[in-house]
Protein backbone atom coordinates (compact mmCIF):
# COMPACT_ATOMS: atom_id res chain seq x y z
CA UNK A 1 0.00 0.00 0.00
CA UNK A 2 3.08 1.98 0.49
CA UNK A 3 3.29 3.06 -3.30
CA UNK A 4 -0.54 3.34 -3.63
CA UNK A 5 -0.83 5.55 -0.89
CA UNK A 6 1.67 8.48 -1.53
CA UNK A 7 1.07 8.70 -5.23
CA UNK A 8 -1.95 10.99 -4.98
CA UNK A 9 0.32 13.54 -3.43
CA UNK A 10 2.68 13.15 -5.43
CA UNK A 11 0.30 13.30 -8.70
CA UNK A 12 -0.93 16.18 -7.22
CA UNK A 13 2.09 18.14 -6.78
CA UNK A 14 3.51 17.57 -10.24
CA UNK A 15 0.18 18.65 -11.78
CA UNK A 16 0.37 21.94 -9.70
CA UNK A 17 4.11 22.37 -10.61
CA UNK A 18 3.52 21.44 -14.06
CA UNK A 19 0.26 23.25 -14.46
CA UNK A 20 2.33 26.73 -12.95
CA UNK A 21 4.99 26.59 -15.32
CA UNK A 22 3.38 25.34 -18.73
CA UNK A 23 -0.63 25.52 -17.96
CA UNK A 24 -3.27 23.61 -18.44
CA UNK A 25 -3.77 22.50 -22.11
CA UNK A 26 0.13 21.26 -22.84
CA UNK A 27 0.11 19.00 -20.31
CA UNK A 28 -0.42 14.84 -20.73
CA UNK A 29 -1.24 12.54 -18.43
CA UNK A 30 2.03 10.51 -19.18
CA UNK A 31 4.24 13.97 -18.59
CA UNK A 32 2.07 14.08 -15.35
CA UNK A 33 3.11 10.93 -14.19
CA UNK A 34 6.38 10.35 -15.28
CA UNK A 35 7.11 13.95 -13.48
CA UNK A 36 5.20 12.06 -10.54
CA UNK A 37 7.18 9.37 -10.26
CA UNK A 38 3.61 6.91 -10.74
CA UNK A 39 2.45 4.14 -12.82
CA UNK A 40 -0.34 5.65 -15.31
CA UNK A 41 -2.20 3.18 -13.70
CA UNK A 42 -1.98 5.09 -9.94
CA UNK A 43 -3.48 8.20 -12.15
CA UNK A 44 -6.30 6.31 -13.47
CA UNK A 45 -7.06 5.08 -10.07
CA UNK A 46 -6.86 8.23 -8.02
CA UNK A 47 -8.33 10.87 -11.08
CA UNK A 48 -10.66 10.24 -13.82
CA UNK A 49 -8.80 12.77 -16.32
CA UNK A 50 -6.63 15.53 -16.47
CA UNK A 51 -9.84 17.70 -15.81
CA UNK A 52 -10.31 15.41 -12.58
CA UNK A 53 -6.42 16.37 -11.67
CA UNK A 54 -7.16 19.77 -12.31
CA UNK A 55 -10.19 20.25 -10.29
CA UNK A 56 -8.19 18.74 -7.35
CA UNK A 57 -5.28 21.12 -7.86
CA UNK A 58 -7.46 23.87 -7.75
CA UNK A 59 -9.37 22.66 -4.60
CA UNK A 60 -6.20 21.98 -2.98
CA UNK A 61 -4.64 25.15 -3.88
CA UNK A 62 -7.66 27.22 -2.99
CA UNK A 63 -7.69 24.81 1.09
CA UNK A 64 -4.96 26.42 1.56
CA UNK A 65 -4.67 29.90 0.37
CA UNK A 66 -8.02 30.46 1.41
CA UNK A 67 -6.97 29.55 5.03
CA UNK A 68 -3.80 32.03 4.57
CA UNK A 69 -6.43 34.34 3.81
CA UNK A 70 -8.49 33.92 6.32
CA UNK A 71 -5.93 33.55 8.80
CA UNK A 72 -4.48 37.24 7.97
CA UNK A 73 -7.80 38.67 7.32
CA UNK A 74 -8.92 37.95 10.50
CA UNK A 75 -8.19 38.49 13.95
CA UNK A 76 -7.38 41.65 15.73
CA UNK A 77 -5.06 43.97 13.89
CA UNK A 78 -6.28 47.46 12.43
CA UNK A 79 -8.41 46.52 9.86
CA UNK A 80 -6.01 48.05 6.70
CA UNK A 81 -2.78 46.52 8.83
CA UNK A 82 -4.86 42.99 7.66
CA UNK A 83 -4.86 44.17 3.90
CA UNK A 84 -1.36 45.35 4.13
CA UNK A 85 0.08 41.75 5.68
CA UNK A 86 -2.36 39.86 2.93
CA UNK A 87 -0.48 41.97 0.02
CA UNK A 88 2.71 41.39 1.47
CA UNK A 89 2.13 37.22 1.88
CA UNK A 90 0.97 37.35 -2.33
CA UNK A 91 4.43 39.45 -2.87
CA UNK A 92 6.30 36.81 -0.95
CA UNK A 93 4.68 33.91 -2.60
CA UNK A 94 5.70 35.17 -6.14
CA UNK A 95 9.09 35.75 -4.68
CA UNK A 96 9.44 32.30 -3.12
CA UNK A 97 8.31 30.51 -6.32
CA UNK A 98 10.91 32.51 -8.47
CA UNK A 99 13.50 31.48 -5.90
CA UNK A 100 12.58 28.03 -5.62
CA UNK A 101 11.92 27.08 -9.95
CA UNK A 102 13.64 30.57 -11.13
CA UNK A 103 10.02 31.70 -12.46
CA UNK A 104 7.36 34.08 -11.34
CA UNK A 105 4.77 31.49 -11.80
CA UNK A 106 1.89 34.03 -11.28
CA UNK A 107 -1.66 33.23 -9.68
CA UNK A 108 -3.44 29.83 -10.40
CA UNK A 109 -6.61 30.86 -10.55
CA UNK A 110 -5.84 33.94 -12.98
CA UNK A 111 -3.68 31.77 -15.44
CA UNK A 112 -6.52 29.13 -15.15
CA UNK A 113 -9.36 32.04 -16.31
CA UNK A 114 -7.29 33.29 -18.59
CA UNK A 115 -6.81 29.76 -20.30
CA UNK A 116 -9.79 28.05 -19.72
CA UNK A 117 -12.93 30.35 -19.13
CA UNK A 118 -13.93 30.36 -22.56
CA UNK A 119 -13.80 26.47 -22.73
CA UNK A 120 -14.39 24.32 -19.48
CA UNK A 121 -17.76 25.47 -17.55
CA UNK A 122 -17.17 23.33 -14.37
CA UNK A 123 -13.45 24.70 -14.09
CA UNK A 124 -15.01 28.24 -15.01
CA UNK A 125 -17.53 27.72 -12.41
CA UNK A 126 -15.43 27.11 -9.62
CA UNK A 127 -13.13 29.94 -10.59
CA UNK A 128 -16.16 31.91 -10.39
CA UNK A 129 -16.68 30.62 -6.44
CA UNK A 130 -13.60 31.20 -5.40
CA UNK A 131 -12.86 34.27 -6.87
CA UNK A 132 -16.12 35.76 -5.16
CA UNK A 133 -15.19 34.27 -2.06
CA UNK A 134 -11.70 36.32 -2.20
CA UNK A 135 -13.61 39.68 -2.87
CA UNK A 136 -16.13 39.01 -0.22
CA UNK A 137 -13.05 38.01 2.59
CA UNK A 138 -11.80 41.73 1.51
CA UNK A 139 -14.77 43.41 1.20
CA UNK A 140 -15.72 42.34 5.01
CA UNK A 141 -12.13 44.11 5.72
CA UNK A 142 -12.48 47.02 3.64
CA UNK A 143 -15.69 47.61 5.41
CA UNK A 144 -14.03 47.66 8.76
CA UNK A 145 -11.80 50.04 7.66
CA UNK A 146 -14.63 51.91 6.09
CA UNK A 147 -16.69 51.94 9.82
CA UNK A 148 -13.67 52.99 10.91
CA UNK A 149 -13.40 55.56 8.90
CA UNK A 150 -9.83 55.03 8.00
CA UNK A 151 -11.01 55.16 3.97
CA UNK A 152 -13.17 57.01 1.56
CA UNK A 153 -14.97 54.58 -0.19
CA UNK A 154 -18.82 54.29 -0.40
CA UNK A 155 -19.09 50.78 -1.50
CA UNK A 156 -16.91 48.41 0.13
CA UNK A 157 -17.63 45.70 -1.97
CA UNK A 158 -16.87 47.52 -5.57
CA UNK A 159 -13.41 48.81 -3.63
CA UNK A 160 -12.91 44.87 -2.71
CA UNK A 161 -13.52 44.30 -6.27
CA UNK A 162 -10.84 46.71 -7.47
CA UNK A 163 -8.27 45.75 -5.12
CA UNK A 164 -8.43 42.25 -5.86
CA UNK A 165 -8.53 43.38 -9.78
CA UNK A 166 -5.66 45.35 -8.92
CA UNK A 167 -3.68 42.04 -6.99
CA UNK A 168 -4.42 39.86 -10.63
CA UNK A 169 -2.88 43.05 -12.85
CA UNK A 170 0.03 43.40 -10.69
CA UNK A 171 0.44 39.49 -10.43
CA UNK A 172 0.26 39.36 -14.52
CA UNK A 173 3.33 42.07 -14.89
CA UNK A 174 5.55 39.98 -12.03
CA UNK A 175 4.72 36.65 -14.64
CA UNK A 176 5.88 38.53 -17.51
CA UNK A 177 8.08 40.21 -16.51
CA UNK A 178 9.87 37.49 -14.23
CA UNK A 179 10.23 40.79 -11.54
CA UNK A 180 8.78 40.36 -8.08
CA UNK A 181 9.62 43.58 -7.37
CA UNK A 182 6.82 44.49 -9.82
CA UNK A 183 4.06 43.84 -6.78
CA UNK A 184 6.35 46.28 -4.64
CA UNK A 185 3.86 49.51 -4.75
CA UNK A 186 0.94 47.23 -5.07
CA UNK A 187 -0.10 47.93 -1.39
CA UNK A 188 0.69 52.49 -1.57
CA UNK A 189 -1.90 51.93 -5.18
CA UNK A 190 -4.43 50.01 -2.79
CA UNK A 191 -4.06 52.77 -0.25
CA UNK A 192 -4.38 55.46 -3.06
CA UNK A 193 -7.42 53.64 -5.08
CA UNK A 194 -9.09 53.43 -0.71
CA UNK A 195 -8.96 56.97 -0.19
CA UNK A 196 -6.62 56.52 2.74
CA UNK B 1 -2.93 34.61 -57.30
CA UNK B 2 -6.60 35.70 -56.24
CA UNK B 3 -6.56 32.63 -53.70
CA UNK B 4 -3.03 33.11 -52.72
CA UNK B 5 -3.46 37.27 -51.97
CA UNK B 6 -6.07 36.85 -49.68
CA UNK B 7 -5.47 33.41 -47.53
CA UNK B 8 -2.94 35.74 -46.02
CA UNK B 9 -5.77 38.05 -44.09
CA UNK B 10 -8.12 34.49 -43.80
CA UNK B 11 -5.31 33.07 -41.39
CA UNK B 12 -4.76 35.96 -39.53
CA UNK B 13 -8.37 36.37 -39.14
CA UNK B 14 -8.97 32.54 -37.98
CA UNK B 15 -5.81 32.80 -36.05
CA UNK B 16 -6.74 35.71 -34.03
CA UNK B 17 -10.49 34.37 -33.51
CA UNK B 18 -9.34 31.09 -32.33
CA UNK B 19 -6.74 32.24 -30.27
CA UNK B 20 -9.11 34.90 -28.63
CA UNK B 21 -11.55 32.12 -27.81
CA UNK B 22 -9.36 28.80 -27.07
CA UNK B 23 -5.94 30.04 -26.21
CA UNK B 24 -2.38 29.09 -28.26
CA UNK B 25 -1.44 25.92 -27.02
CA UNK B 26 -5.17 24.11 -27.72
CA UNK B 27 -4.37 25.08 -31.48
CA UNK B 28 -3.34 23.01 -34.63
CA UNK B 29 -2.51 24.10 -37.77
CA UNK B 30 -4.99 22.48 -39.51
CA UNK B 31 -7.55 23.30 -37.68
CA UNK B 32 -6.71 27.07 -38.29
CA UNK B 33 -6.54 26.32 -41.74
CA UNK B 34 -10.02 24.42 -41.71
CA UNK B 35 -11.48 27.86 -40.04
CA UNK B 36 -9.99 30.17 -42.60
CA UNK B 37 -10.95 27.80 -45.63
CA UNK B 38 -7.29 27.57 -46.83
CA UNK B 39 -5.08 24.55 -47.78
CA UNK B 40 -2.43 23.50 -45.28
CA UNK B 41 0.03 24.81 -48.25
CA UNK B 42 -1.41 27.97 -48.10
CA UNK B 43 -0.85 28.49 -44.20
CA UNK B 44 3.22 27.00 -44.78
CA UNK B 45 3.61 29.68 -48.22
CA UNK B 46 3.30 33.01 -45.15
CA UNK B 47 4.11 31.43 -42.00
CA UNK B 48 6.89 29.02 -40.87
CA UNK B 49 4.92 27.81 -37.67
CA UNK B 50 1.87 28.20 -35.49
CA UNK B 51 4.27 30.16 -32.95
CA UNK B 52 5.10 33.08 -36.66
CA UNK B 53 1.21 33.13 -36.80
CA UNK B 54 0.67 34.00 -33.52
CA UNK B 55 3.60 36.68 -33.81
CA UNK B 56 2.17 38.07 -36.86
CA UNK B 57 -1.83 37.94 -34.69
CA UNK B 58 0.52 40.05 -31.89
CA UNK B 59 1.50 42.67 -34.38
CA UNK B 60 -1.30 42.64 -36.44
CA UNK B 61 -3.08 43.43 -32.88
CA UNK B 62 -0.79 46.24 -30.79
CA UNK B 63 -1.10 47.69 -34.68
CA UNK B 64 -4.50 48.49 -34.50
CA UNK B 65 -4.63 48.73 -31.30
CA UNK B 66 -1.41 51.03 -30.50
CA UNK B 67 -3.31 53.80 -33.16
CA UNK B 68 -6.19 53.56 -31.48
CA UNK B 69 -5.01 54.31 -28.14
CA UNK B 70 -2.59 57.14 -29.60
CA UNK B 71 -5.60 58.51 -30.93
CA UNK B 72 -7.60 58.71 -27.96
CA UNK B 73 -5.19 59.37 -25.78
CA UNK B 74 -3.85 62.74 -28.12
CA UNK B 75 -5.57 65.57 -28.91
CA UNK B 76 -6.79 68.70 -27.05
CA UNK B 77 -9.22 67.08 -24.81
CA UNK B 78 -8.33 67.32 -20.85
CA UNK B 79 -6.25 64.25 -20.12
CA UNK B 80 -8.59 62.92 -17.68
CA UNK B 81 -11.23 62.60 -20.19
CA UNK B 82 -9.01 61.14 -22.68
CA UNK B 83 -8.14 58.47 -20.13
CA UNK B 84 -11.66 57.39 -19.80
CA UNK B 85 -12.44 57.70 -23.38
CA UNK B 86 -9.63 55.01 -23.29
CA UNK B 87 -11.42 52.97 -20.47
CA UNK B 88 -14.38 53.46 -22.42
CA UNK B 89 -13.21 52.12 -25.87
CA UNK B 90 -11.73 49.38 -23.70
CA UNK B 91 -14.93 48.42 -22.21
CA UNK B 92 -17.00 48.85 -25.81
CA UNK B 93 -13.98 46.57 -27.44
CA UNK B 94 -15.42 43.69 -24.45
CA UNK B 95 -19.47 44.36 -24.97
CA UNK B 96 -18.97 43.89 -28.96
CA UNK B 97 -16.73 40.53 -28.34
CA UNK B 98 -19.80 39.68 -26.01
CA UNK B 99 -22.53 40.41 -29.04
CA UNK B 100 -20.69 39.10 -31.85
CA UNK B 101 -19.05 35.80 -30.34
CA UNK B 102 -21.51 34.91 -27.49
CA UNK B 103 -18.09 35.45 -24.93
CA UNK B 104 -16.02 38.28 -23.75
CA UNK B 105 -13.08 36.78 -24.85
CA UNK B 106 -10.75 39.37 -22.61
CA UNK B 107 -7.11 40.81 -23.73
CA UNK B 108 -5.46 39.10 -26.36
CA UNK B 109 -2.28 40.42 -24.34
CA UNK B 110 -2.99 39.41 -20.91
CA UNK B 111 -4.19 36.15 -22.39
CA UNK B 112 -0.93 34.92 -23.91
CA UNK B 113 1.20 36.43 -20.95
CA UNK B 114 -0.51 34.00 -18.74
CA UNK B 115 -0.77 31.04 -21.26
CA UNK B 116 2.82 31.64 -22.39
CA UNK B 117 5.27 33.73 -20.62
CA UNK B 118 6.79 31.38 -18.93
CA UNK B 119 7.49 29.33 -22.17
CA UNK B 120 7.94 31.15 -25.33
CA UNK B 121 10.66 33.85 -24.93
CA UNK B 122 10.62 35.31 -28.30
CA UNK B 123 6.28 36.19 -27.56
CA UNK B 124 7.38 37.34 -23.84
CA UNK B 125 9.48 39.61 -24.86
CA UNK B 126 7.21 41.03 -27.42
CA UNK B 127 4.41 41.01 -24.85
CA UNK B 128 7.04 42.73 -22.31
CA UNK B 129 7.93 45.59 -25.09
CA UNK B 130 3.66 45.98 -25.48
CA UNK B 131 2.71 46.79 -22.40
CA UNK B 132 5.61 48.71 -21.31
CA UNK B 133 4.44 50.76 -24.79
CA UNK B 134 0.91 50.64 -23.26
CA UNK B 135 2.21 51.98 -19.77
CA UNK B 136 4.33 54.81 -21.34
CA UNK B 137 1.62 56.14 -23.14
CA UNK B 138 -0.86 56.42 -20.22
CA UNK B 139 1.95 57.45 -18.26
CA UNK B 140 2.07 60.61 -20.61
CA UNK B 141 -1.63 61.35 -20.21
CA UNK B 142 -1.31 60.76 -16.33
CA UNK B 143 1.79 63.30 -15.85
CA UNK B 144 -0.59 65.92 -17.97
CA UNK B 145 -3.36 65.46 -15.38
CA UNK B 146 -0.64 65.44 -12.67
CA UNK B 147 0.93 69.30 -13.62
CA UNK B 148 -2.74 70.25 -14.36
CA UNK B 149 -3.33 69.73 -10.76
CA UNK B 150 -6.15 67.51 -11.77
CA UNK B 151 -5.00 64.51 -9.98
CA UNK B 152 -2.57 63.48 -6.87
CA UNK B 153 0.05 61.39 -7.87
CA UNK B 154 3.66 61.56 -7.30
CA UNK B 155 4.80 59.00 -9.84
CA UNK B 156 3.04 59.43 -12.95
CA UNK B 157 4.53 56.19 -14.31
CA UNK B 158 3.63 54.35 -11.27
CA UNK B 159 0.30 55.37 -11.11
CA UNK B 160 0.08 54.04 -15.00
CA UNK B 161 1.30 51.27 -14.32
CA UNK B 162 -1.13 50.48 -11.55
CA UNK B 163 -3.95 52.24 -14.04
CA UNK B 164 -3.10 49.33 -16.89
CA UNK B 165 -2.91 46.47 -13.88
CA UNK B 166 -6.15 47.65 -12.77
CA UNK B 167 -7.53 47.20 -16.20
CA UNK B 168 -6.31 43.76 -16.89
CA UNK B 169 -7.93 42.58 -13.49
CA UNK B 170 -11.21 43.56 -14.84
CA UNK B 171 -10.83 42.17 -17.88
CA UNK B 172 -9.91 39.10 -16.09
CA UNK B 173 -12.87 39.21 -14.14
CA UNK B 174 -15.22 40.49 -17.03
CA UNK B 175 -14.20 36.97 -19.30
CA UNK B 176 -14.57 34.96 -15.70
CA UNK B 177 -17.73 36.06 -15.72
CA UNK B 178 -18.90 36.48 -19.56
CA UNK B 179 -20.26 39.73 -18.24
CA UNK B 180 -18.96 43.15 -19.67
CA UNK B 181 -20.60 45.28 -16.81
CA UNK B 182 -17.65 43.95 -15.03
CA UNK B 183 -15.86 47.07 -16.46
CA UNK B 184 -18.47 49.56 -15.18
CA UNK B 185 -16.76 50.85 -12.30
CA UNK B 186 -13.21 50.82 -13.60
CA UNK B 187 -13.22 54.48 -14.21
CA UNK B 188 -14.44 55.48 -10.71
CA UNK B 189 -11.64 53.54 -8.89
CA UNK B 190 -9.02 54.75 -11.59
CA UNK B 191 -10.16 58.01 -10.65
CA UNK B 192 -9.68 57.06 -6.51
CA UNK B 193 -6.43 55.57 -7.63
CA UNK B 194 -5.39 58.80 -9.24
CA UNK B 195 -7.16 61.01 -6.48
CA UNK B 196 -8.64 62.68 -8.43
Amino acid sequence: MGRTSDARPKILQAGRDLMARRGYTALGVAEICATAGVPKGSFYYFFDSKQALAEAVIEEHWANQGAQWAELLGGDKPPLERLRDLFDATTEVQRTAQKDTGAVTGCLFGNLTLELSTQDSAIRERLQEIFEAQIEMVAAVVELARQNGDIKVTDSREAARSLVAQLEGMVLFAKLLNDPAQLDQMWSHSLALLGA
